[in-house]
């Protein structure tokens, strides 16, 4: 299969990347690194990259960011970084990859355990994984030609964890490395 | 109670103002009926409305616009118009009335089905849905001095019953009235 991958270099990218490339062709896609370049906060730079990749099987992407902020202290500004990258993002490679997206093909978007589960410091987190969920569960209705779209909700990552403690005073609980 | 009811002349704002008038002392805004007016899409419109009324004790938001297209018809901005409206709109309420909500105060937004039960052409409705329900319950952790923060989601509007069946041709099977 022809997978586009976006976010290839990131902590998720790297270890999905490592696991497909070994039976599929994988297209890494990254900001500055990968084979493609693309800015997802900007919808004509996912239009010039599609032009440039053309069309594919899957297209999976494991980038997008998110501010993490009191709510009292939380700015507009703060909240349109995750609507601008990690929803609008996401979704606006869908609507733009839509039609190069063969037949039986799927999108494979990423969102996060913080709107089921919430932590302090993380509404705009929890607002935008449950617009991903909203978005995705209405979007598999429409698709057609037996073309699939999924979201797959990562765990806590173990990289995350310092960041977290640090931030919230919580220490979230992991599974041990090799369980 | 001092309730501030934002959307208080729309189609669901006319039913939950006119029940609790019943009891409690409510102020009535809308874009240009009411009380007070506010533009929930405009922030400054909001900071404005709130220095005019002062402090209260609950917030009613049934105010709130997103637009309805086929996924692959659908612009940037017309999934800008449900994110600044009926998101950002009903999130800036929360954020920027936050100083004016007394102890043990509540805030309720306006949700609805189309997240969990999507259907045709609501991918933006969905998606704002989705990000308002994730966005109240990392909200309501947050919360402090007896504070709460509600999410309503309303079923099929007979209101709404053709409109749906006019865009999608399914019509929504509703309870009748009376029942």
């Amino acid at each position: 299969m022809r997978i586009v991958h976006v976010g290839a270099s990131g902590v998720i990218g790297k270890a999905v990347s490592a696991e497909l490339a070994r039976r599929h062709d994988v297209i890494a896609v990254g900001r500055s690194a990968g084979d493609f370049h693309v800015d997802i906060d900007n919808p004509s730079s996912i239009s010039r990259m599609f032009s440039q990749i053309g069309e594919f099987d899957t297209l999976i992407c494991t980038a997008g960011a998110v501010h993490f902020a009191p709510l009292a202290d939380f700015t507009i500004e703060q909240y349109a970084i995750g609507l601008q990258s990690k929803l609008m993002g996401q979704v606006n490679l869908v609507r733009l990859g839509l039609r190069l997206l063969r037949e039986e093909g799927s999108f494979t978007l990423t969102s996060g355990p913080t709107n089921d589960d919430p932590i302090s410091l993380e509404t705009s987190s929890a607002m935008v994984n449950g617009a991903l969920e909203g978005f995705v569960r209405s979007a598999a209705i429409e698709l057609r030609q037996d073309r699939r779209i999924n979201l797959v909700s990562p765990t806590m990552l173990e990289e995350s964890s310092p960041l977290i403690s640090r931030t919230s005073g919580w220490t979230p609980e992991l599974t041990p490395k090799g369980a």
